[in-house]
């Protein structure tokens, strides 16, 4: 199967993407995480691009907050989907990320989660892998039921919660 | 190979849409478009949606403006890939239509692109596709390569625009 | 007299809603509280909506965050009036789900309070369940007056803090 | 059946409204409109709202632009459910009238629709008074099943025009 | 001299307020603050405002959060000149406020504030008050120099912190 | 009677500002326009602003747009009331305008009005003079009922207008 | 004398762009304008960023619209100032321009001007180059001073303009 | 070499602004780091700005919260590149800084950096320097390339951190 790399702007970022890491590990998907950046690294972020599908990754994720330029500036170097994880940063509580990875010229586009959305980001991964993979989409029916069975869950515990009010 | 699902909210969406079916057809991949709707019909969408796989479709591209669920909708019924596209309606700029499209809940994932982003939410589809089809891969890497030589040619022609400066 | 429903899409957000089922206890209406999710359970949720009216409820609280769509998906299941409570989560200060819950589309209301507003919507079933019950409506006038001794309490107290000054 | 109300900050809000109207006709509802002033006329805005409820009407609506306290007075005089409409004027898009209208302080709910969504606060009215008229609510699920069948035919005039793509 | 009033619409807004108190006391100029609301005891705010011109004040300050209204309703209600001083409250920073307070419509204006602007707003009644109060206006004028003296000094203490580094 | 200034930063801002100048000659309040910029003429504005008390003005009026810097720049050179109106520009809808010219730090405030608000800087500016002028304070009683007279025409007007519905 | 470059991501942004040329050539700079893409072109971006200095470029001035990435990448690439220019395009006023231009990390600044600021990006170009230019400095004060003019004629014009309200 | 001026409207913004002094101190800049004040000490920040260039200044930065008009201010004097830090306060997020910064009407430019950005304030300044001094350029240089290191290295710390999960 295809390797997922999981990209970050900076190390910081990873308190935010470990939900990610864990997500592609449970769907026993292979994942890489390096830190680079779209601005201080620009060149290992080229090559690392540029040579990400004949290493064996099927996606990109990439991670980064204020003028998140990582997603695009990978998307730029490469055919991969590559997948935008908007980090919310000390101040603007996120937009600027948000705006800066979503807001794609045409030609160039970076597959958006919400703000601090790693595990999702994880999740859209796993989709993107199971379009041509039966055992991969099974994996992510399995955990929808389980996300119901959940819910079921808090919904029983919040009965309890009421009935002390 | 799998085909791509365009749904949309309105039919007044469309035409921020033709783009989209325009990059799907020049990559040779099968695109059905419908009008439905998260809160008028969603019966139909949910139908839709839980079918989807099995109609054959690889990736699902959902459209819609103002307080837009119609994507996140669909990808609750569903193990497919969503993309979602936020549609500028007449108030607030897109920006409702963004923030309800990409800010989903841990589980349930929408790769949003650009407000208006159809042509990209079409290449998205096209770079989901390609992971595991060396076909469209190489369509896509061509596809970079055309839009270099149109930039090239832009710059040529703006050097003519300066000159009369 | 009708009951009114109020359902959450995270157990999380119940911290925000208790004033809202005191409020109705308050009026002496019985109240059923419920989690469940547009994205991660919407056969619950849809079966939900379907049923309440013939289950006896008058009127629906939904309370949910960032791209907040249980209040919408819950409305278009019911003709039952559907109050949205847009709860503020990690990111974007509550805007998000403002926007993704008031910005709906023609067809399909929704009845919105202020972000984290879950008393308010309380009150605010309670007036639409007071449209026809003389009862409810005098309890109501009581409520404001007892608002406005209050105030004037509070007034006086301010008197002496200022005093201080 | 109760009355219902439609008061508006200003003469020029009215064009955004027709459709409020024209929604309360096709329920059968009596509706009568009114311009009053929160800020400029506060007093018949405060007599109309104190008998409002005497006057036979069930539920008001108040639209208003910019700084809009039009519903949160009258809700401030009346103990029916007050249903507000943000009007977009000519600067900050609806989002100064949005936030004045949905944000009201605890106790003095405003159950608030889209910005310029007039149609839906006819409906929002219908439904609340629908919720001990069976056949008011019996229109209305007509009013959602013909909404069904329109969405249909749009989406079959739809594939006629990607046809010509 | 004419007394300035300082109304606010919750008792939790007084300490963003004590500065104004102060700046008042500073100058010499009679302050009487009242707690009351717009919504909650709309009937003792218009009072307040109808005959706090006959009871001696010359100008009134409104403190909210919110949906902001005190300012625009006792505006209504008063010839005097109102100065609003929008509360941040719990969410959107107090964005709502600031809109609700300064986009009042013609013929009812507000005389904003910064967010929080208790001192400001006591200042700019102070210079109200001074236009035809020469000695009013030439305490305003130490103000501003002494101002002038704080700045020197902070500068001077600020070398030593650069020393440091 | 004191005179009243109106600067602004464009002659571009001048046809939002004629209802200004309309009010002031209504009140029979001598008004003086002038172009200045805090930017591109930042010592004819110091200078202006410096003099303005004792060449006979009593309110400064200032509008600018963008980083609205003119009302805090000629606030900081007098100790005369200053009211800023921000100036919708090509982007941004007014919000820059506005939060430059309200956000004023602590010890010189500016008395903000809405964006584009001429009219009510006019009036704001009579309501500073009418404070010690009684005969302005009764112009100011007429404009009031005034208003509400129109605002009853306008009702009546509406009338008919919905009778054609 | 140094050159300076101004690069855009687009073509259909030199509209916005003509004053920029016109500064610099008014000022006797020799500039080149390029059309080239952060991200459909990324490998002209960099190669051209990188040979910037050694070309004989002072100074390079980026225009982009939307997640604005142009400035940034070029800006990683080189060790010459580099001015952004954010571009509003159809949606969201020019805000996710601004955001993705200026919200740098460390590291990686970005000299960013108003949104659309083409004339004063041009400026701000000579500023730098005249840091150690005294001719250009020379100039540079002879512009502020024929600003000065200008607004002063623009005052003459308004007076005109007034005594015919 | 020249020097750069550190100018700051309040003491309380020098915990942002240590780490330009130290990038300053790093490449060899004189800095000198100054309290003023747009509005609470114009004449000193004019006086400051018309001398800069005469005592020895290069560049000059400048960094305010809220409506943020001292760089805009310094620059209105002075025909030096000022560089513009817009300071996040206690509400709005720093957008209002940011705003009042960058959108300077033509003529009068403000190089702006991100928000809180004083170490990229400081590395604009050395940049600015170094158009014509090529022992700051090389220092810029190597200045980038520890940047890479250090990002290698955070990168080979990383992997440490994942091997945990």
């Amino acid at each position: 199967m295809k390797k997922v790399a999981l990209v970050m702007g900076s190390d910081s970022d990873f308190p935010n993407l470990t939900g990610c890491v864990k997500v592609l590990k449970e769907f026993g998907i292979e994942c890489e995480a390096r830190v680079m950046s779209a601005h201080r690294t620009p060149e290992l972020a080229m090559e690392f691009a540029k040579n990400a599908k004949s290493n064996g990754f099927g996606v990109i994720i990439a991670a980064a907050g204020k003028a998140a330029h990582l997603a695009g500036v990978i998307a730029a170097h490469t055919t991969l989907p590559v997948i935008g994880i908007p980090i919310k940063s000390s101040t603007l509580d996120g937009l600027d990320a948000l705006l800066a990875t979503v807001q794609m010229p045409t030609g160039i586009p970076v597959a958006t989660v919400a703000i601090n959305g790693g595990d999702n980001a994880g999740l859209l991964a796993v989709q993107m892998l199971g379009i041509e993979d039966e055992g991969l989409a099974k994996k992510l029916s399995d955990y929808k039921e389980a996300m119901v069975q959940k819910v079921i869950k808090k919904n029983e515990a919040l009965q309890q919660e009421i009935a002390k009010l």
